[in-house]
């Protein structure tokens, strides 16, 4: 058996699929959700129990890991995977998306983006060919090409330029990047809410010949129901023999319904950042574990999530561990909502499979909105 | 077989013991060395994870667990094991030590304690009848009488005085402990650094009988020497056939002659709190993670502890985290801290029972004061 890089598309249920990514350290079944790791850390969290939340890859970002521990280090211990313990695969976000967030002053040209170091704030220069070079030398399974973020809403005109500016990059990253057995490059489509655009981003990236492409430039503020009108017509152009990647989304229905929409894989902050301040997802929605009403509430936060997370300490002992301000808190909330985003994957690709998503997601959207603490 | 709770002494290595302590959750290899898990939980840890440290007990605390989350609420959730999903055996300290060094306007009486809650500055007494009542709610497999813990230094007279009330304390929380199968209760000796005081303290809980002896009032300031000063008269008085515990102990040079002066289990904060601030326990001395030196140390912690954060992450990677200011760094270091602790506990019984206590005291602290960084 050798590691080629390659995604199988096992069946459809209306746009739904079932798939399979093979890359060098293992398989992804899709849909799949990525729990972040941006730091080369999921927070808080070791690589073992990682695994217990079924888990089958991490996202970790080329921005972060650039400024620290920079790129010799990872060298030096022979790769992220290697550097951070996990024996799985990963996909390098690029940090377009956060040299825009994090860095200040940063100013994006033809030929790459100047920014400062949000850590020093020492001057950087990142260009489609540097960023190729630190994920190639990170050796993770799936590297991004570098993007450009522009902000929400932007006029057609803008959209337009710095659309074909990515594309452009796009070129460029593919031309630098070094193929190796198992491991894989993805595009990202950009264009805005503009259809046209979005579209044409398609095009000029399987003209470039992607392993995957990935839908940048939502969840910045534009709504579900826009989200789900650019979905609609930018997976339709997409080929059905690549993986979809629909980058930091996002809440439960986000994802629900996106799968809804032909997209295969996912990314969000979500479960990590809002499982570290007491918010724990449940099939009734997400509560708040700080909640008085859980001091003496001794039932698990949910018995049927297969993770000593979720079933093996009381409401009332986690809500106890926020109340003191106790570290395995946020650790604990943090392995039972990785598991129950997995737990929700599972029941997709069932659902998919059994050609019930229909089905499956409006139960799951009703119970999901009946009602939270 | 039933749960009896019993000490077996199995062999001597001059003064040093190897021994067996049987309780409800199982039995405690001595000396034992127990992790430090104030508000019911070692700080940042799960329960499956402390297991692998090799740690067969760990110590909570009644006055934090008093005050948060309450009698109420551990009575509710079935005693303090299952309230934090602990199947092995606990200590939990009586608080006296927590009354006066955390809360304000400590008043001691004959009655007992005035204080006020760290937390919410809510008046609250505790006398030792309470604190049996408290221990005895939560379960524990050993529980520890209340006592009046006195500055370092103190004059005679009213180390004496003290000395005379913990005792008093002593025989009214051995009649109001409630006796079950498996728990057991220790007495506390006291008496500062007087001889006669330690003496007489020990005549007096021999008469009350209880099921091991805690020496109480040490490491709080008085410096090692004077320690093993009192530990000397001290453990020659206490009977042989019951476990001797010398609370707040300590730094691993301070273990090993602690055991060399017969005792037979110890609890410190060090290897959880220095964790957490990035010093790790080698066999080399503590080092400090955060040293710029790590930043390219591909080498593990410790390839011969048996525990993953001792050898599956490069001093590099835990540098990383600290410098991150990562959660996952404190775990690690907490993790591979007890393990160097519990590691050292197994390499003391080792030696007590091939008759190479004196080897390899002597070997360990002078490979343990060659050098750190």
């Amino acid at each position: 058996m050798t590691n080629i890089f390659k995604f199988n598309l096992l069946t459809n249920d209306g746009e739904s699929r079932l798939g399979v990514l093979s890359t060098y350290y293992g398989s992804i079944n899709t849909p799949a959700f990525m729990p972040v790791g941006t730091s080369a850390t999921v927070k808080g969290i070791m690589p073992d129990q990682i695994l217990t939340t079924n888990s089958e890859i991490i996202l970790c970002n080329t921005y972060h890991l650039m400024l620290r521990p920079g790129k010799d280090v990872i060298k030096k211990l022979g790769g992220i995977n290697n550097f951070m313990n996990w024996k799985r695969p990963i996909l390098s976000d690029s940090g377009g998306f956060q040299i825009m967030s994090l860095s200040s002053l940063a100013k994006s040209a033809e030929d790459g983006v100047s920014f400062k170091s949000h850590i020093d704030g020492k001057k950087i220069f990142m260009s489609p060919e540097n960023c190729m070079d630190l994920q190639v030398t990170f050796d993770v399974d799936i590297a991004m090409v570098l993007d450009e973020c522009i902000p929400f809403p932007i006029d057609y005109k803008s959209a337009e330029k710095s659309m074909l500016r990515s594309m452009n990059w796009a070129k460029r990253s593919k031309k630098s990047w070094i193929p190796r057995e198992g491991k894989g490059l993805f595009g990202i489509v950009q264009g805005g809410i503009y259809e046209d655009l979005r579209q044409d981003s398609v095009s000029m990236l399987q003209e470039i010949n992607f392993d995957g492409f990935a839908i940048g430039g939502l969840a910045v503020g534009e709504g579900q129901e826009e989200m789900l009108k650019v979905l609609d017509y930018t997976t339709k152009k997409l080929p059905t023999d690549k993986p979809r990647y629909l980058m930091g989304v996002g809440k439960p229905d986000d994802i629900i319904k996106a799968v809804l929409k032909g997209v295969d894989m996912f990314d969000c902050v979500l479960p990590t950042r809002s499982g570290r301040t007491g918010q724990a997802f449940t099939r009734n929605g997400p509560i708040n574990i700080r909640n008085a009403c859980y001091a003496n509430d001794i039932s698990p936060l949910d018995e049927n999530i297969v993770n000593p997370a979720s079933n093996n300490y009381s409401k009332a002992y986690l809500h106890h561990l926020f109340k003191s301000k106790e570290i395995l808190g946020a650790v604990l909330l943090t392995l039972h909502n990785i598991s129950f985003y997995q737990w929700l994957m599972r029941s997709i690709r069932e659902a998919i499979k059994n050609k019930k998503m229909a089905e499956f997601s409006s139960n799951f959207l009703k119970t999901y909105s009946s009602g939270s603490k």
